[in-house]
């Protein structure tokens, strides 16, 4: 019994360190493992698998909307990074830097992209005449790397992989657009098939995108309660395209500036999925992105007809992501390894079952268990993963909505920030220097202006006067 | 009608200069572009739908054999690209290596992966353990970088984007099987899916890969009668394992060397595509890997009628990669466009066509145009595709076999050379010295040792001592 409870025993509780639980699970759901590179991640089989399942939904989604994939260089030479000033301000100090090219020193340095806005427009530049030539909306599926200091596995790598979309418009109208349109996307992509709640809204000028005249964001409230911003979209307007001089000449003959935008989504949104579902059990996933959906376990699988039922049973359900135990462990420690992955069914399958005529399907969320027979396994399994789905992101929203808390006062605010873990509404005059001193005092910062605004007082939060915005606050990953 | 014709009159014709033709029809068709950093692509939508193509369809062929995607590092430690011996000779000269992170220089110089198998083997030191833990299966898709002096676009770039498989195995049978499986499957794909017919077979150890104990290729011949190594697959040993001390404890509970594989496909097989079957104008694409399998061009589009029934058409062929070209150019101009980016099968619909309940389907690869009534469409749509699949592969076949040329001496091989573009077969004594002198005074490599072997002399081409494999020669991109 001992052994068999192992794999869930290793584990920390979420309520005794969130931060060593979330560790735990990432180990031991073989997610992923730090490599002999500091700070850069090896994403292990079923790390990846839950990757490609974003992706290729993901990338579905794009693709109706008329995105096409393409794919640029990985170096960006120092003087491309250079053309767009706040731009490099922002990217500069945390970049890795090329600088011999075989025995050879090279003449100019290169960067490893941390993001490929240059390099777009660099491309764009030549590849944009005429009005025909409009719109681009062009994506990339890769890595970027940025050198940070302190990294977690999925939150913060010096490497991680990602998309993004690069897009350029003869209009600005017609780029505001594709920026909320993409924002939305994310948004419903993340509750539709992560089970993620989040709040769409705008970024304060102090947090958006450096180059950018306005970042649209989502932003999504982890377990602890801590946010994590979980999708971006930028509007460029036309200060990128002044920059790299890329112009179009319009039906009128007249030559215009582009406008842009560009919007990411990254691995980080396997530590959300993490952070947002899992439990002192281990992971627990969404139906849509697991990789397997159920697992049947065979009770006593050596009885003579035991495996024979399972496989029959496992060919019942093709329809769906499916998967047989049937290595020699003892089925105590299969339920908990199952658990531990997040599988969102499991079939029990023994022979007192079989002689029966019945299954025993265990929801990895709620451990509910459910007796059905045999052949109603099919239909009752599909049932039971879109209640799951559905389930999972009532529950994420009740615990949302649970940890969102208003302040109509600094001094609301310090408590809540200190003793309540979660998102904090307030209003704001939408000053920087309040901001500045809000994460100074109450060490929170602004994580979006929701697009869904409420008036809660008259006056900003901190310095009294009239207040513009209702802004999300928060702790933030 | 000049104006009809400017696609087309813009390239080159391949008799007068293939390097020529070869660059504009990938610029004319939009498959890729130079970028600002020497020697590396922008992959254009046209080009990056092609690899897409060619991803999914490996990844589920990988998939059928158990292969699980990962993700390593792009960063390599110096260090630890030294720890083969044979591998860091063979790829240090040729690699980009990241000196700075941010604002501060590295304490070690990380090199820009160019191959993966030293981060493989690292991961592989610390996560496989015993018997239980073997085989060990992944693949990763990537981008890599080698510092190449000359360049062409998906021929040779400094990055390039491919998959690598790495495998470790409990017995040199076991690794060994798996070697020659994935050849296997890289050939039964190009062969299938794009149409290229492939010589399989073995690397002499001059040619072989870095660090490998054997090599196995498989060897395509271009339009031009040059060879295009088209996919390899390497046999380790356990020399990587003890270079980096890999080790599991077998079933008797002894300490052993696992053996390994690595094996890569790349985007140079999208030059492979054009050079294979692409003619004077432009590409030809092999229907199953084709982004677009069937165009409509409706003409006199603004007549009544006729873009309804053009529409109705493209319902009609929903079970195919279809595309309706409405765009404002005339039909000759769209005629050449469809040619240039080598749609398989073009549906002209115009209202003396539509009058009479008919349209003309016109094959990319013979020009031959049929005519049919619009309700039988999609079955001969589905009927042609498949013809002009087969077709494709039939007719590269047969020019590899006319440019195949058995010599049965020196003289007779310099003849060929000089004379004959294509593949050299002839028998070898399997001694370096031999194949250094061909390269030298008759300027052909060996491509490879083939499974099928022939013997056509008792003995060896150049020296004329006792023979022991045939092998094809020739040059080779
Ligand atoms: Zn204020
Ligand atoms: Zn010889």
């Amino acid at each position: 019994m001992a052994k068999e409870k192992k794999m869930v025993e290793a584990i920390t509780s979420m309520e005794e360190d969130f931060a060593q639980w979330y560790t735990d699970v990432v180990k031991k759901a073989e997610l992923c493992d730090y490599a002999s590179v500091k700070g850069c991640m090896v994403i292990k089989p079923d790390g990846y698998a839950l990757w490609e399942n974003i992706q290729n939904e993901l990338d579905k989604r794009f693709k109706e909307t008329g995105v096409k994939n393409v794919y640029m260089p990985l170096f960006i030479p120092e003087s491309l990074l250079q053309k767009e000033k706040d731009h490099v301000e922002g990217f500069a100090p945390e970049v890795a830097w090329v600088t011999h090219g075989g025995l050879e020193p090279l003449q100019e340095r290169l960067c490893v992209r941390p993001t490929s806005e240059t390099l777009f427009c660099d491309f764009y530049a030549g590849d944009i005449h005429s009005y025909r030539d409009l719109p681009k909306v062009y994506n990339q599926w890769c890595s970027v790397v940025r050198w940070e200091k302190t990294t977690r596995p999925f939150l913060r790598s010096r490497e991680f992989l990602w998309q993004e979309g690069h897009t350029a418009h003869a209009t600005a109208e017609e780029a505001e657009e594709r920026t909320i349109q993409m924002l939305n996307l994310y948004a419903d992509f993340c509750e539709d098939f992560l089970a993620i709640p989040v709040v769409r809204g705008q970024k304060t000028d102090k947090e958006k995108f450096a180059g950018a005249e306005a970042t649209y964001t989502i932003e999504a409230l982890m377990h602890d309660g801590k946010a994590l911003q979980s999708g971006t979209s930028h509007n460029f307007g036309d200060g990128f395209a002044k920059a790299f001089g890329i112009q179009y000449s319009d039906k009128d003959n007249q030559l215009k500036y582009v406008h842009q935008t560009s919007w990411g989504m990254t691995t980080r949104m396997i530590g959300a999925i993490i952070m947002v579902h899992g439990d002192n059990e281990g992971l627990v996933l969404p139906p849509k992105v697991a990789p397997t959906q159920v697992v049947i376990v065979p009770i006593r699988q050596n009885l003579e007809g035991v495996m024979e039922k399972t496989l029959e049973v496992k060919d019942m359900l093709s329809n769906f992501r499916v998967k047989v135990d049937d290595s020699d462990k003892s089925p105590g420690w299969k339920f908990s390894e199952s658990e531990m992955r997040g599988i969102p069914v499991r079939v029990e399958l023994g022979p007192k079952d079989i002689e029966a005529g019945q299954a025993v399907l265990v929801r990895r969320d709620t451990h509910e268990k459910i007796t059905v027979a045999i052949d109603e396994i099919p239909a009752k399994v599909g049932e039971l993963l879109e209640t799951i789905q559905h389930d999972m992101f009532e529950r994420a929203k009740a615990h949302r909505d649970a940890h969102t808390y208003d302040a109509h006062s600094l001094e609301e605010m310090k408590d809540i920030a200190d003793n309540k873990p979660g998102f904090i509404r307030a209003m704001w005059c939408g000053c920087q220097e309040c901001e500045d001193k809000l994460k100074e005092e109450v060490g929170v910062t602004s994580r979006c202006m929701p697009f869904k605004q409420e008036k809660l007082a008259d006056t900003c939060v901190y310095c009294g006067k009239p207040a513009t915005k209702m802004v999300y606050w928060g702790k933030a990953y």
